[in-house]
């Protein structure tokens, strides 16, 4: 084989993997916003049958055979090339390793996990999920294996969402910034508490609507290559780098519910907006892992946009918006609100402190689930445990507990760390920053674009060209240190509670 | 080969193309709907690959000779599998003679000339499409010989929208509706005009959304399998018989323009979900021609939605919705303003009698470009040449003369034809379905089940199963003959101009 004529490989592969993403993306992405309700088996057949033609696509003998050439020939090779060559190669080696009858069945088994999970949801009846929670367990255990048989299992899944972290990496972070918080949480219950009422007064959903707008353009989200739709659950979809795409869920009880949903999901789509669009198309594209997205995402929904410089610059917008709503509210009344801090059941509405905590909890439970000293059976007695424990809080049902969030039905272990060290990652990042840039000069004025600037050159413009360990090196100018959340934290919350 | 081998391999081969199509349809819908402005580029590399892929499927010489033992032991299949063979061996031999580079070229094409042509029809500048419409028309030429080398360009492109139908039949069609209906639009000129200025009063476009949900209702159209959207242009798409999706466009100043869109698009929308789900995910799925398409969506807008009884059925709640719009006005002139009659620029908005002239307009323009006797060039005068000649107006400028539709854009050459038949087609079914059933003492109920179940036995329900000339046959109980179309306009439109 000649080097250029396996690189027109490589290229082509690339493209087609591409046409299959975004297919099966399109798919998705109509299914949850605008898809009459029963209309989910026709595309369930499609979007199975296109997950087994890019199945039998990669994994194809001759792909390991054109990736080892080119490994071969590394020192001829371009670096973004090389970059490419080792992302799929190590992809390659885990997929070829799944046999193809347990890929299928795995594939069919987190299919229906998620109806089972929704019906046992709704029902808040654990026995209904249970079957399914143990076979996916006993799989990811399996497949923990193929990815890296020299790992223990939840080291090799850990890796596999946020490359370089391990259960010593985690127990050390999150030992700190336990140690760190713990008394902060209990002063806090020992204060007043904030009032946030007016937070959840009539919110009209069309005028929500219109600030979402608002809030895009503040962000600085360009709308001919981002729109906003509306969901369940709110994400970010990339097509590619001009094609971005977050939801919202409007609640029309709740101003703050939509507002830090789409400043969350517009943290990723800028980052997924500026990343070099010379890997669009290629397996560089795209954020690099769920660390460093989550350290983007929740920079903007918390360091910014609940730090007390951003509720200034735009609360008399805010009132303009919901002038009766917020009557004899001003600015710092509304920052308060927004930061109100107080132990809760569901982790998608915790506030910024406790947050980590409900991450923690979910952690804990992984770690013994997949190191297998935890039945599946005894998953709702430790959460219930273990809330009470880390937050003093008794769970009512398994609704509000264990079977609150998605995440295990589609077969993701070892996710959930990822939100907390990302927050932890974008202060550590914010420091540097604000050795470099006046950044608190920027957002009293409204204005992100220095900001955002920073980050892209920093972090978002490398798409997967390094790894996330590198990325954040490289935006801080050293090695990760968890100190730096905590302080955050402790500053931020001792300020706002006053002692 | 064993028989149940290939026919296995027969299924497989039609899933494969369903959720290839599927993909397809979801990028576009998607297009055209919520994606933002400029991100036709990455959406325009997938379909070019997925195309590419789903021809490569197609175009293997191993499934020409599935198709061609299949053939062989035709005695022995079931009549549903061996019209299977019969379709697929007919698109079989077409796509084969397309080579791939041209078929892909020809995908990226049509993509890039629909901006072409948004941008050209937004600044009415012709010169911004011509050259792509100079390269579609080179490449249809170039098809056409493909599909039928037998036959004359625009016949073989002809028969791909209708199979059966040519010039020589469509020149015969469009002479007698001409000769018979140019003395109609005469005499009209000579009456006094109808009003229909409330028509065009402000309708705000939020209660406009309601009104359609009403008018879905009416025509019993199932919500949980079919979706209303909104797009520049109104259309029909059906990803399955339980999936269907419809879109309108509302204009604020006009009560018409979108209540004659969801009518029309309703009654696309039936045709597919009353398909036998039996031939979902093969190629049996979906209406069998456009020409039939046409008939069923020109059945429901015309034949019933601007029928007497429809008006007065529908005319109370149309009252509910706009009372201060509609103040003074009753059934009787609410049905002579939907039906009011004059020469006009844009195929669209034109009434049910000159509708048939902006066909006649576009098909002599095809006959020639195809045909070789007219330069892409030229498309301007000579269609501000026909408009005059045939319909008497004046075409102010390209945007509201030649490139006021999207057919050619997408390659659609042969397509407008279609529009005029099933106008036709439909009347002839009208007649038949009066001896059968009492059509108009349902329509006054405001009740089209009855109507709905005998278009479902006698048409929806074959898909593809019959051609469509056996399908008009069957629902007709004989040969298609123009009278009938000529015929009913002549009555209708001398009672409501009262000549």
């Amino acid at each position: 084989m000649e080097l250029n004529e396996a690189l027109a490989k490589l290229n082509e592969l690339q493209m087609k993997m591409y046409a299959y993403r975004t297919a099966s993306s399109a798919l998705y992405l109509d299914g949850v916003t605008v898809a009459p309700k029963e209309t989910s088996a026709g595309r369930g057949v499609a979007l199975g049958i296109l997950a087994g033609e890019e199945h039998k696509l990669f994994s194809d003998p001759e792909v390991g055979k054109l990736l080892d050439f080119l490994k071969e020939k590394n020192a001829e090779l371009d670096p973004v090339i090389a970059r490419q060559v080792e992302l799929l190669s190590r992809s390659y080696a885990q997929l070829s390793r799944i046999p193809m009858d347990e890929y299928v069945e795995y594939a069919q088994l987190t299919n229906d996990a998620g109806d089972a999970w929704h019906k046992a949801k709704e029902t808040s009846d654990f026995q209904l999920f249970r079957p399914y929670l143990e076979k996916l367990v006993a799989f990811n255990i399996k497949f923990a294996g193929y990815y890296d048989s020299t790992k223990k299992p939840y080291d090799a899944l850990l890796n596999e969402y946020e490359r370089g972290v391990d259960m010593e990496y985690l127990d050390k972070f999150f030992g700190e910034v336990r140690s760190r918080l713990v008394p902060i949480i209990k002063k806090i219950a020992e204060q007043p508490q904030i009032d946030d009422s007016f937070l959840n007064k009539n919110y009209p959903v069309d005028v929500q609507r219109k600030f979402s707008d608002y809030l895009m353009e503040v962000m600085g989200l360009d709308r001919n290559h981002c729109t906003i739709g509306e969901t369940e659950h709110p994400f970010t979809l990339n097509f590619n780098s001009r094609d971005v795409r977050i939801t919202t869920n409007y609640s029309e009880n709740s101003l703050a519910d939509s507002l830090y949903s789409v400043v969350h999901e517009g943290g990723h789509a800028l980052y997924e907006l500026n990343v070099d669009p010379a890997y669009d198309y290629n397996c560089l594209s795209g954020g690099v892992s769920m660390g460093i997205h989550e350290s983007q995402s929740r920079f903007y929904e918390n360091i910014i946009g609940r730090s007390k410089a951003f509720a200034k610059a735009i609360f008399p917008k805010v009132k303009e918006f919901f002038p009766t709503q917020l009557e004899g509210v001003d600015a710092d009344m509304f920052y308060r609100a927004i930061n109100k801090s107080q132990p809760s059941l569901i982790r998608t509405e915790a506030d910024e402190l406790t947050y980590s905590f409900h991450v923690m909890i979910r952690y804990e439970i992984e770690k013994q689930l997949i190191g297998g000293t935890l039945e599946v059976k005894d998953v709702p007695s430790e959460w219930n445990r273990l809330y009470k424990e880390y937050l003093g809080v008794d769970v009512p049902d398994d609704k509000h507990g264990c079977l609150q969030d998605s995440h295990w039905s589609g077969g993701s272990f070892g996710y959930f760390p990822s939100y907390a060290l990302g927050s932890a990652y974008g202060v550590q990042m914010l420091r540097k920053m604000e050795d470099e840039i006046d950044v608190w000069g920027a957002v009293e004025k409204g204005d992100l674009a220095p900001i955002t600037a920073w980050l892209k050159e920093k972090v978002h413009k490398f798409g997967c060209l390094k790894d996330p360990a590198d990325i954040l090196k490289n935006a801080v100018g050293g090695e990760f240190d968890p100190k730096y959340y905590a302080e955050y934290l402790e500053n931020k919350f001792s300020a706002l509670y006053g002692f």
